[in-house]
């Protein structure tokens, strides 16, 4: 049986050959398979529209329906240029990629490419109804800016049309659910040109969600033992000379400011900062593990066109934490800080989630600080906390930070989306490079071992992946606004006021809609904005001094006593309710 | 009677007399009156050193008890230059103030100085009990570092010995509750040289004030109907451009960092962010006034020289917000901002407070911004609202910010020093500059008013501020640890860890002292570090299942249920009580 890629590329070849037949004047780029399908890139003679790519789809279908094979030929290399003379970009890639004496050519029909392979062997192999073309894009020849602008056009291919719909579903709730149209929705967050791109201004809703998750965090990881402390956001050169951040992650950090006494530089992670703090006073075994924890405010430079909404920014602010301890209890420190990870994740409903170890790049050595038997501990250490903990994982070889690999948890939202959460690290490098230690039992001076951890990774990151997994329907602990409450008409206002005045006293985020629109309106707003609960004020419920309460996600509208809806919301804000009990 | 600066000013000229007899070859250089007494500046042949004041203090009293007085003169210019022919300093001075024709000169004894005047008449008018010699300084001639330096004298004089003992004792209390004193003793915060000048690192405890601080911020304005929003760090040049900040304020800014895409500067001020978030979206009236507060992390930068402990920082966290209301709410809301800095100061025991409405330096009009009706319209509007709040205050006729005046609180701490606390404003400029407007009742668009205003000012200082007003012993709400459990001895620990676990569960901040070190030393380290509340578990405690307390500032051990404490501690956390109820 074909392999999905050997699909896909095949109809990459077949894509080219309806546009030869429908547009026979277009120059022919590359066409691979990519995940979930494929694209080609054509410069066209006039620009080509998205209705075009229903009659290419038909001709794709028509093509299928031959039962052509894919025939792998010989050519000389001379037949070769002068088969393919007008299509210049063919030519440039033959003289590139060819030894100069044979080429190889797949024939599918009456169409040839010039092609290093990977198809079915007959057309009967693809599914007609498992693929669609998807869209059309621009790209640069070869992908370098300096080079002509072509059309891309973008399928996607799958196995079944099972798959296809779903995966065509699963587009439509990741477009419905971006969280950068759900935060526009809900006045989140925002950016400004005068601020700069991936500098995130939140918006008094979204603050209240950073509140609640920070306060949330703070509270925990008291329990958890940490201290917590705060540190500035700048810091002169030397600093992350010591850290060895300059030079090996300058390309990640903001530009220098030079001032009269010293180099400064915004800090791009807390380390240094903590380390300081860990050598600020002699320490004692007896203090360790010593858990210094900090929501800190970090710059990382991303280049502009990496920036995507809350996802990659600039400007983030970080459930950091560092922990100090012997090399005795590392491993139950970070089989521990994994814990939390799955605490926090369990209460937020994230159930899709594994960690990934990336070490060193093998080729690339020289990116790297420290001896080879550091790596090696690190990684050991590290390695068995992972089994200690059984979270999956799996190893990368590449990726891990300058001064040691690294574990990522990547999570994965309901909608589908997969993101890096939170990095995590056992350190064997920093308390050397910062003459950090301790006297042990013994008086004798010792290194720690530093866990770099932060499980709610940061504000940025977490609350754009919250949006998507949640769908704009935020728990109520962590809905911006909690309850509406709507009077019908202007005769039930006094009674809604002390509703609100009430509930507002118990510190719920509770919002008044006075009744300046109609009641359905209302509520169809109240709806779209995907508030908890829609409390509605009429004549019955001031004469009987009830409330009707509309739960989100629920039609039906249900009269209760307030102290009933208060007592439930309360218990639901305190234990941090997933989904909203039926009433 | 003579005026305290005379004293003040003929006591130095003594000083230079009694300096001239003990070190006849000493070079002289200016002695003016200054606070609360004089300095004389000399360069000695020899270093001199602080004993040798007491010698010079005996002579000045000898000189005071010869009944002296001091005798005006006219020289002619070369008269004088004769004289003075050794004493280059004295001579340059005489080149440079004198119309080169005659020179005035103050005889005492057979002292004489080139002095323009303002002397007491007899050196009986000086009490020879109220004046002391203070300390030596370094300071460069004229104050240039440049010139030579010489070596400084100061003394305090007063009218009175009372006077001067009040001083002096304030002084002693002032050193001995000095911030950065208490700040190192009780682990509050440091500096380091790697992160620079002014940069607060906040360990542990001190992070605790922080927390405590803003919390009840947070909790305070929210019922006082602010909403909360959170901003970078850094922006665009263009945004402070817009705001005038570049280049009003571009002296007290962080410098440059010049990135691919722009030039960014760490902020020194939250508005610019503010106002932006103001303008996200069309606002109506309906929802004037609008109050966006934050606690936002400022840079400024301060020459090294003037940095002082936490009291004048480069980074600081400023309990901030900004008030968008009409011309009409703009005196109620502006009334209302110095409530509730009543409210914060009540609640913390500061009583003593004034405001101070900074206007233009009536020379120096280049330096601000804005038509003269702006300027005259913010200060009739501020001086309204001062007069309706019977908050005592002064006018002074320079300190304006560059876009209007404003008003600073100055608190006054229990040991006597006076700091600015906040600074607030009524604006009628930023919206112009912004293109800030909402639609009236009307449907017409206005410029909103804006209300710049921080109660609690910046971490930092109010922080430094609280620290020496509560003398290290802070309210058991703000302390930083609230209670320690002191076992006497092994057998005692199992009844204490239970109380800790439990005083834990509450979230009062509790550490347990295990019996490592005797009885005695404990309670003595717990006293000096101001612990509120000293738990002892003896056999007695552990028999009977109660718990002995030992109050700060109590020295009797007081036994009670233990649940009687958490009641009472909970209660006093709960209403921030400021001192101890006695057990």
């Amino acid at each position: 049986m074909a392999k999905i890629e050997e699909i896909r590329h095949s109809l990459a070849h077949l894509l080219a050959a309806a546009v030869q037949k429908h547009f026979p004047k277009t120059k022919l780029g590359m066409g691979p398979a990519i995940e979930n399908g494929f694209y080609y890139d054509f410069l066209f003679e006039k620009p080509i529209s998205e209705k075009d790519l229903k009659k290419l789809e038909e001709e794709m279908r028509n093509l299928i329906s031959q039962n052509l094979p894919f025939e792998r030929q010989i050519w000389s290399y001379k037949k070769a240029k002068e088969f393919f003379k007008d299509q210049f970009f063919k030519l440039e890639l033959i003289e590139e990629k060819s030894d100069k004496k044979t080429i190889q050519i797949y024939k599918t029909g009456n169409f040839f490419d010039f092609c290093k392979g990977g198809h079915v062997k007959n057309t009967k192999e693809i599914n007609p109804d498992a693929f669609c073309l998807q869209r059309i894009a621009g790209a640069y020849w070869k992908g370098n800016e300096k080079n002509q602008m072509l059309t891309r056009i973008y399928g996607l291919a799958f196995k079944t049309k099972k798959e296809l719909e779903d995966f065509l579903e699963q587009q439509k709730q990741i477009e419905k659910n971006d969280h950068r149209k759900i935060g526009a929705q809900q006045e989140l967050f925002f950016f400004h040109e005068m601020v700069g791109p991936g500098l995130v201004l939140w918006l008094p809703k979204g603050t209240i969600i950073r509140q609640e998750l920070e306060k949330w965090a703070v509270t925990t990881e008291k329990k958890w033992g940490y201290l917590r402390v705060a540190t500035p956001h700048v810091a002169k050169e030397e600093l992350f000379k010591t850290s060895g951040h300059l030079p090996y992650y300058q390309d990640a950090m903001y530009p220098k400011m030079v001032l009269d006494d010293a180099v400064y530089y915004l800090k791009a992670m807390n380390c240094p900062m903590h380390h300081l703090i860990f050598k600020a006073k002699p320490r004692s075994y007896k203090e360790l593990p010593l858990r210094l924890a900090e929501y800190g405010d970090d710059y990382r430079y991303e280049k502009s066109g990496e920036l995507f909404g809350l996802m990659r920014v600039r400007g983030m602010r970080m459930n950091d934490a560092h922990i100090y301890c012997t090399k005795e209890q590392a491993i139950e420190e970070f089989v521990n800080v994994i814990k939390l990870h799955q605490y926090y994740y369990e209460k937020l409903g994230i159930k899709n989630y594994y960690m990934e170890l990336s070490l060193r790049d093998p080729k690339k050595k020289k990116k790297y600080l420290g001896s080879e038997k550091m790596w090696q501990d690190a990684e050991d250490f590290m390695k068995r906390a992972m089994e200690k903990s059984n979270v999956p994982y799996v190893v990368t070889q590449e990726g891990a930070a300058f001064y040691g690999p690294k574990i990522d948890f990547q999570i994965k939202s309901a909608i589908g989306r997969i993101f890096t959460a939170s990095t995590n690290q056992i350190d064997f490098f920093m308390a050397e490079r910062f003459d950090l230690e301790y006297t042990d039992k013994n008086g004798l001076k010792k290194r720690p071992v530093i866990i770099h951890r932060a499980p709610l990774g940061t504000h940025e990151r977490f609350i754009g992946f919250l949006i998507e997994h949640f769908k704009g329907s935020f728990p109520v602990w962590l809905a911006p606004e909690q309850v509406w409450v709507l009077p019908i008409s202007q005769k039930h206002l006094t009674f809604a006021k002390k509703i609100v005045a009430e509930l507002f006293e118990k510190e719920i985020r509770v919002v008044l809609k006075p009744e300046e629109q109609t009641l359905p309106k209302r509520i169809k707003e109240g709806i779209e904005q995907k508030i908890p609960y829609l409390i509605i004020i009429g004549d019955k419920e001031v004469k009987e001094n009830i409330i009707s309460v509309r739960q989100r996600g629920n039609a039906k509208t249900v009269s209760i006593p307030f102290s009933n809806f208060l007592q439930k919301i309360s218990k639901e804000i305190q234990e941090k309710t997933l989904s909203l009990e039926t009433l």
